[in-house]
């Protein structure tokens, strides 16, 4: 790259791998971590060293965690009655982060995609499976995202667990808080009309 | 963090600490990181442990670089006769992508700035009168930002170097391409009013 020495481009190329990262936000960050306090360009670098020796697969949830069994499969105060399914770790630490759930996860680590040749196999769809069986989960939440292929997932996954002996529910749909009416695509004023409750 | 691992939320309080990066962004990053190729993850870890060992400041034109003297400085196809003098290294990288300049840089390091305590001996302008001192050098272009520091420091320098015979030029302000007259603030269309040049 013109006017960049070669240690920084290599900088520059690693960080334009990254999602959302294009040339000019890779070119500015690269440039910034040149000023930076060394300790801070060390701590990332080890930081991304040693994460990916440190995260495990929970063999009970198949979340990502430090530890296996994760901190939230072995928290006492959370209940064992509830599990609420998601695609990612990522969408587990979404619903986390709300607040609003204090059962158990189970992370499907992906959605059913026939046209990426993704099946039931390729997901921790046994895993749900094999601890509905124990008798202690009564209800399934389902919060995979509202596409297509996180529809189908999650019909699949209500088809296969609810002759279990479970309730299943599936996340709402509808109005994003703070949302317009006006502006709402119609998918979405659909659900929310579909899914009025009485007030 | 709610549902995050250590090894990952070490990851995300490393990455906010990036200019721009917000903790929504860096999660999104770490999560891909974890799921990117490993490679990729040493690829940047290594690129960033090794760029601050081998990055060396050029003891001609003060601009980081992977040798001593940099390649812009060596490179016998650029003129010697004039010197484009910029804030930083990443300025020195536009004006290059830019493809308009066939002569040499200086990187001042910075600008002045009395109320943060930046004085003359803390940017590299000692370094250039003594390239000017050897008359090689017949023209310098002030490229330093539009800003007050930056004109601040363009107006020292130009009175530094001046009386040692060089014809001291300021790159032109005004309308950027593509821009819009009606939206222009007043300062950019009153610079690009008082350079207008005959056509």
């Amino acid at each position: 790259m013109a006017g960049v020495p070669v240690p920084l481009e290599r900088v520059i190329n690693e960080l334009v791998k990254l999602p959302g990262i294009g040339e000019k936000t890779a070119t500015r960050l690269a440039f910034h971590l040149t000023r930076a306090d060394r300790n801070d360009v060390e701590g990332l670098a080890n930081s991304l060293l040693s994460m990916r020796e440190e995260l495990y697969t929970c063999s009970v949830c198949c979340a990502l965690a430090g530890a296996d069994p994760c901190e939230l499969c072995c928290d006492p105060r959370r209940s064992d009655e509830i599990v609420c399914v998601v695609e990612e770790a990522a969408d587990l630490a979404a619903v986390e982060r709300s607040g609003g759930f204090q059962g158990r996860y189970h992370v499907l680590q992906g959605t059913l995609s026939p046209l990426d040749g993704i099946g039931p196999d390729d997901l921790r769809i046994t895993e749900l499976v094999r601890r509905l069986g124990s008798g202690t989960v009564r209800e399934l939440i389902i919060a995979t995202n509202p596409t297509a292929e996180g529809e189908a997932t999650a019909l699949y996954v209500a088809n296969l667990t609810k002759p279990l002996g479970v309730t299943v529910s599936r996340i709402a749909h509808g109005l994003p808080m703070g949302g317009d009416v006006e502006y709402a695509d119609l998918a979405t004023l659909g659900k929310a009309l579909e899914g009025r409750r009485e007030m």
